[in-house]
């Protein structure tokens, strides 16, 4: 197996894709790592350590889409790209997967345009981990099909339910439509319209409505929604985590008890970010795709590529792709 | 002023409600409250405390609508219920207001059946405060109309521009559309046609888009979105809040140094408790009716009724309604 890593690409780039390579081949046999950026600047990095020379390669990349920039703009106008060039590697067949923790719109623009979807595929989502009280769980469309019709939500949930099944290791996974109550009937057309579907959809365990507070108690392992609201949902998660922090450290420098209180804690509030963090299970895919192409977060470290890359390592060898075009021959008939 | 409190809904009543009733009276003067619900019940209650009996009455009312309730079902079934009685003293001009904690379904319905829309509101909203890094903002809708068209959310922003500026306090509050990106045309199709919308509303300082991480930052005072995705995000909110404190209370289990930390620490989690709680801003308000209708949350103890019983007061006394009326008046013009 081969994989081309965006190189430059993420918050911390070159520094944490070249060490996650590195750290990826001291974990895992054989497969090969395709370093796609600037030359010079990889190999410098590379100086750092040592490893395996026959299986980590540099393939130059002049140029580095921003976080910044316009997706689709800089698709078209940096094609010399790392996240560009390492996409092409796949399309022509010389890597198995692509990794990239760079600009999201960008890298499904270029995913969508350079793979294609599976023939079928009527659109692609956004599918990650997300956490709950009872482990992590499958999440999508985290925004790549901002307006969804109720067949997209029927055929996500056929995709997702075989991802989980692989990513997570459940067998027959509970899948929950999101939504604003339990009861059938609840909601907006679109969930309404959605509901039928899924009930009547063979390749799922469909356990009907979910609404947020109950998953994240953990109630079901795939949640379908469309990427308006899945975002919606991902960024809400994300602000209050954030206020909640921000809030809670206000309070403690109120006093020095508390200042003592929050040292003594300090163990407990890093298991706390473990419990809710994903990064162990190598961030979002693209579903729908004909080949593997993994966002991992922009804040990923070395850990968190060596992740990504041991995610798309493991669905290049069990042929990821191949089982999802199943799934949707299946529904076809 | 007169208001009709419903006595027999929410987690804690009839302690809650009689009580929050007692403490009102001591605070603010000259306005009257109608107990409503099973006088027996209520007037056991009552004895508990010394109270101006010139300015609490009850209005006996046999039946409850219970949480579990079919909304519509228990409004037309349960005709005799605290909530429609308390709501039908509304109607008749008896009372000046409602408060009810209850079932926020079978008040909505109920709301609407009873005090019909102002003319020219095309669809009601429920609003209410939401935490944010910088204080409370106001955020509508939280799932009155789930399926919107641009000019509700249009409409929305409009009368919770107005509420916001009587509510908080701000003059010409900062109006932002949620959505899953800032730039325009970002979003789906509601979004967009929206956007446009509010871009030409002149009677909103429309800021533009705005994410969810952005809104509990604070760079806004008003919210506008539809009620599916108002409903998901304040679920999300809830969920992530319970999922963080039950994970902390997990991982502080762990050790004696953790527990004996989290003691030091329990002012902290008072104060940041009070920092999310939304309570003293009395709970949400059916927006676009023709009298005043609130809904305490489900769990308020006394201080949330006797803040609830505050708004619906002094809302009553400044003539929201009027106010409302015209905001319409003048969009229509």
């Amino acid at each position: 197996m081969k994989i081309a890593l965006d190189a430059m690409s993420g918050d911390f780039a070159p520094h944490s894709t070249v060490e996650g390579a590195v750290l990826f081949t001291k974990e895992i046999a054989e497969t090969e790592i395709i370093l796609v950026g600037k030359e010079e600047v990889i190999r410098e990095e590379l100086k750092k350590y040592s490893y395996d020379k026959e299986r980590i390669r540099i393939q130059n990349a002049k140029e580095i889409i921003e976080m910044t920039d316009h997706p689709v703009e800089a698709i078209r106008n940096k094609k010399d790209s790392s996240m560009n060039v390492a996409l092409d590697l796949v399309k022509k067949g010389e890597a198995d997967a692509c990794v990239s923790s760079g600009n999201t719109g960008a890298l499904l623009s270029a995913s969508q345009l350079k793979l294609k979807r599976i023939k079928g595929v009527l659109r692609p989502a956004i599918a990650s981990v997300f956490p709950s009280k009872k482990g992590q769980i499958v999440m999508l469309d985290l925004g790549a099909t901002a307006d969804c019709k109720a067949e997209y939500l029927n055929q996500f949930s056929s995709l997702a339910s075989k991802y989980a099944e692989l990513l997570l290791g459940v067998s027959s996974p509970r899948v929950g439509l999101l939504n604003i109550g339990e009861e059938v009937g609840k909601g907006n057309e679109l969930t309404r319209e959605a509901y039928t579907l899924l009930q009547t959809n063979q390749s799922i365990h469909f356990i009907g409505n979910i609404e947020a507070t109950q998953m994240m108690e953990g109630k079901v392992d795939v949640v379908v929604t469309d990427g308006f609201t899945g975002n919606m949902v991902l960024k809400t998660a994300e602000g209050t985590a954030k206020l909640i922090t921000s809030l809670l450290k206000e309070t403690i420098q109120e006093s020095l008890l508390s200042k003592i209180g929050a040292l003594f804690l300090k163990k407990s509030f890093i298991h706390l970010k473990e419990k809710m963090d994903s990064s162990e299970y190598g961030g979002a895919i693209f579903l729908g795709l004909n080949e593997i192409s993994i966002k991992a977060h922009g804040n990923s470290d070395a850990n968190g590529i060596k992740n990504a890359l041991k995610v798309a390592d493991k669905f290049s060898k069990i042929n990821l792709i191949e089982q999802l075009k199943k799934v949707i021959e299946e529904e076809a008939n």
